[in-house]
This record gives C-alpha cells, sequence and structure tokens, in this order.
C-alpha cells in the first residue's frame, strides 16, 4: 500500500514543489527567502538545502482528489500549491503566537528573524495563496480560491479558538471538536474539494471529497493530539508529553475530563493547576488521561472518521486506482508516527 | 472645494461602511468584535460606538473613480470594501509590529486583546479582502482581485523595508521612496485603479488611474513624514515629533542627510545614535531637517506629485465632474492637518 501512495506521490510531490518554488520565486528579496526557508528549501542564509519540508499531506490530497475526479494530469497543482501556503502561512504565524522556537527540527521564522519579519511572511504567503489560484488561468479558478478562501477563515476560527482554550478551564469536548473542525480539519476537507473542483467535477463528488477531507481532518487531529502526548520526540521533533506541558485542551484530554471518571476529574484539577509541571507529573497526567479512557476514545473515534472518510468516497463514482489512493492516505494519517 | 468632496462622499461613504460592516459581519464571534472594534464600528466591550474610522481616502478614491470611470452607482462597493479591508489589516499588523499602543486616540487591538489576537484579526481582514470580490458577482471580480492582491504583495514587501530600515544607517533615499511606493502608494493606486476596472474602464482609464494614484500615494506618504515631525499631536493623536523619537528614516529625513548640507551631515550623526532622545534632542533634530531643506523639498515633492497625478487624469476621457473631485481628494492630501 505504502509503494503504490509513494509511485503517485513522487511525481505529484516533485510538480508540486516546482510549481511552489516557482510561486515563492515572485515574492520580493525582502521576504523570499525567509519564506523559503520554512518551505525546506534552502537554510537561514538562503544557501540550497533538502530540509524536511513536512509531510505535504494538503498537497497531495489535492493532487489525488483531482486525478480521482477525472482531471487531466497537472490540473489540480494551482490548488496543491495554494492550499500549501495557506497551511504555511498558518504555521508561520501559529509558532509566532505559541512561541514556539523549533519545527521540522529547525528553528522557526520569528526565533531566527524576529517577530515583524514572521508576520509579514506569514502575511505574504496567505496573500500569494490567493494569487496562485487566481492567476492559474483555470476555468475553475474562482471556484477554487472561494473554496480556498472559506477554508481559510475557518482555520483562522480555530486558531482563535484555540488562542481562547488556553485561558479557560471549561472547554467543552463539542467545542474541542468545532475548533479542530476549523484549524485542522477546514483545510484538509478543501485540500480535497478544491482537487475536485478543479477538475471541474460534479457537486456530489465535490460534496463527497469534503465529507472526506472533513472525516480525514477531524481524525488527523486526533492523532495529532495522541503523539502530542506520547509520540517519540525522536519522531515528531517535539519534547516528550508536548502538549501536556502546555497544558493543552486537547481531544483526549478534554474526552477524559468530560468522561467523568475519577482519573478525569484527577486530570481536570491538574489542568487547572499552574506552573512548570514535572517530568512525573507529566508522567502521571499522561496516566490519568490513559485510564480515564481519553487515549482509547481517540484512537476508536479516528479509526471511525477515517471509515467514514472511505465510505464518502465509496458513494461516487471516481477513479478506482486514486479512490484506492485516497483511502490508503486516511490509513496513513491514523497511523502516522510523527 | 471641500463641500463638493464631502457631499458625495457622505452618499458613497454610508454604502462602503454599510457594505464593511456586512463583510465584518461574515466574521466569526471570535474575531468579529476585535475587527469591529479597529473598524470603529464598537467600544472594545462590543457595544455600539461612532468611533473615528480614519479617513477613508482609499474607499472614497475607489467610489469617485468607479463614478469618474462611469461605473453604475454601487459597482465601486466590493473594491472599496476590499481595499480598506487591506489598509486595515495593514494596520493592525504594523501596530503590533511597530509596538504602537494607540491609534486613532484609541488603545490598539494588541495593547486591547494581546499579540495572538492582533495576528489573526489581521489574517481574517487579509482574507476577507479577498472574499468581498470574489463573492461580489462583479463580472470584473477576478481582475479586480488579481489587482488588489498585487497591491497587497507590494504592500507586504513595503513594509519589510520599513522593518529593515530600523536596523540600517545607510538607507538612500531612493530605497526610502521604494520603500513608500510599496507601503503607502501601491495601496492607493490600487484604490483608484479598482474603481477603474469595477466600471469597466478601458485599460488607458485605468492606466491613468494608476499613475493618479501612485502619485498621490506617494503625496500622501510625504504629508505623512511631515506631520510625523511637525504634526500637530491634538490632531494626530501621535506624540509630538513622533517620527524623530524612533528616528525614523522618512523620506524629509533621508532627503536631508542626501543633501551634503552641514545639517545634513548632523542629522546623520544624531540618527545613528542610541538612547530615548529628549525633547530638546527632537526640537534640534527637527531643526536640523528644516535647516537642511527636507521640509521644504517634502513640501514642494508632494505638490509636485500632486500636479502629475491630477495631468494623468487630464489626458482620458472621464466624467468632468468626478475628476475634479478626484483633483479635489489629491489636493486635500496634500492640505490636510491629519
Amino acid at each position: 500500500m505504502t509503494v503504490t501512495i509513494l509511485s503517485t506521490v513522487d511525481a505529484d510531490g516533485q510538480a508540486v514543489r516546482s510549481a511552489l518554488s516557482d510561486a515563492v520565486g515572485r515574492l520580493d528579496d525582502a521576504i523570499r527567502p525567509v519564506v523559503a526557508y520554512h518551505l525546506g528549501f534552502c537554510d537561514e542564509r538562503g544557501r540550497p538545502a533538502v530540509a524536511d519540508s513536512g509531510k505535504s499531506v494538503r498537497s497531495r490530497l489535492t493532487m489525488l482528489a483531482a486525478h480521482a475526479a477525472g482531471g487531466d494530469e497537472l490540473c489540480g497543482i494551482p490548488g496543491a500549491v495554494a492550499v500549501e501556503l495557506v497551511h504555511n502561512f498558518s504555521l508561520v504565524h501559529d509558532d509566532l503566537m505559541d512561541r514556539d522556537a523549533t519545527r521540522r527540527h529547525r528553528p522557526t521564522v520569528w526565533a531566527v528573524w524576529g517577530d515583524p519579519v514572521a508576520v509579514l511572511a506569514g502575511d505574504a504567503m496567505l496573500s500569494l495563496s490567493h494569487e496562485v489560484l487566481l492567476d492559474s488561468g483555470s476555468p475553475h479558478a474562482v471556484a477554487a480560491a472561494r473554496l480556498v478562501g472559506k477554508a481559510t477563515q475557518d482555520l483562522i476560527i480555530g486558531q482563535a479558538a484555540d488562542v481562547d482554550f488556553e485561558h479557560r478551564n471549561d472547554v467543552t469536548l463539542a467545542e474541542c471538536i468545532r475548533m479542530a473542525m476549523g484549524k485542522t480539519a477546514a483545510l484538509l476537507s478543501a485540500s480535497a474539494a478544491v482537487g475536485g473542483v478543479l477538475a471541474g467535477a460534479p457537486p456530489a463528488t465535490v460534496g463527497a471529497l469534503r465529507t472526506y477531507g472533513d472525516n480525514i481532518g477531524l481524525a488527523f487531529q486526533l492523532v495529532d493530539d495522541l503523539l502530542g502526548i506520547w509520540g517519540d520526540p525522536a519522531v515528531t521533533g517535539k519534547p516528550v508529553f508536548s502538549d501536556l506541558r502546555s497544558r493543552k485542551k486537547s481531544l483526549p484530554v478534554t474526552w477524559s475530563v468530560e468522561s467523568g471518571r475519577a482519573a478525569g476529574q484527577a486530570l481536570a484539577q491538574w489542568l487547572a493547576q499552574s506552573g512548570e509541571p514535572s517530568e512525573n507529573d507529566l508522567r502521571a497526567a499522561a496516566d490519568m488521561v490513559e485510564t480515564a479512557g481519553g487515549r482509547r476514545w481517540a484512537r476508536a473515534e479516528a479509526r471511525r472518521r477515517v471509515r467514514t472518510a472511505q465510505q464518502a468516497l465509496a458513494a461516487v463514482t471516481i477513479t478506482p486506482e486514486y479512490r484506492r489512493e485516497l483511502c490508503d492516505l486516511a490509513d496513513f494519517i491514523v497511523e502516522r508516527s510523527a
């Protein structure tokens, strides 16, 4: 299965990467090196580098969706570039807001160039994401740009909720899911749907791709939250118990608190505390999530979402080969370790 | 003259304000109150207010340009809303980057809600600016969105140069003008041009509106720089000698330094110093700019630019009544005191 994904992804990935590089090349001298660094094209002095540029799940989704919907080989490219730009704009601004100094094993943009440059580099990528679609010459450019624009608004809303949650101790699971639908699922959903739109797919197919994307999006966040607690630091590039350190109201944590179980109540008390937790504290908090059932729930819910995503695709007529790859990508999302 | 401007502006201004309010209404609960506050629609607790919302020069330009180009009464509205959103996105991010705590006599967004909310509120306005145009239903929506998008990139580039200048003592007048063309003139130029585009004007008219906008844009920055030194704090809402306090490489300052005159050399030495300047220091620095001729040059250059702007309009066929109003608006820009 993995081999199939990689072979398609290799050709598509190179085409997207090249188009992304061209788009970044349109930026001005003052911003281009910063964006190129963030995207892994070069090091902080502008010297070409092959750095980890992330999983590129969003552009892979767009390309697979465009193929699945029967579009010509390259029609998904502007959408793939746009969703990667939106995703990376949000990462640069997110790292700044969260004061995260490391991403993909390298210093973040604000850590290298300071806050103002991080603000502007994010702004430039956001603005560029629209340009790439509108300048594409695709007959579906406007529909695609509106779709990606709407997802961007949803993403910003999700981030705003995330910021708001930091000051609150009464976040419900429903709020937490809504936040994840905005912050994570909206753009994954748009990534799949925009592939369909650019391929000229009928509304039912675009709708199925959207449902697929929404569901793998939530699965993606559930797995992210599990990795944020139990991920291997050597693989994720984040410290051990990363999300517990910041007492983040993640999905498994919030589920555990709402479970009504003793371990969930203990967890709620622990979350309300302040100060730097010790390694033992963190281990104890992780155990509370596990005992309350949050870890099991998150895994099961992620799998359930992946099945729902796969079923959505089964209901419409799309190229079987690419439907399989989309199903495999959904499986990859729940099986990944970083 | 002023009466003529105000009468047109009143009707247009109300229509734009209402459309802007509708656009902001599309934002989520988490962001809407922040954006509404920044735009002067409400106070920081969300209570309706009539606060100073700025001069709205950009939306006035768009509406006048659309009328001048013979467009129907409302065709300029989506463009006017979009350019106001881009302008205000840049103000919110600019205030954050510059750590300015006051704007239009009220606390800035970051000062009220903190940095992350300011980042997100700016992002939301930038993204909304594209949506407003693409959702407008105008047959010229895509051309308008591309034009505003390009100006947004130029604006970001100008801001990046502005940030970069803070760390440098060798900024040339040419660089300074290029920075102002990006940071200020690009959006004013697009504000005028987008009115023409939405009115379906021929390329020559759009080109003339763009030249007009570029030139009043630079005039606007020159006057801004003069007000940043000699403006009346009671009117501008900024501290006296505001730009000298931050040793800003503004246009009249940079011109003075490049003049080769003794006062210009003294000014260069003063700019290279660090530490908080006293009121006497500031007064002395302002006198150096005056003695070197920077104040006189900036005034003359602003007037020259306004004439060039007015001449550009004289070369194309547009409605004489609105051409006069555009010329009056250009005059207003150099005569304003805030």
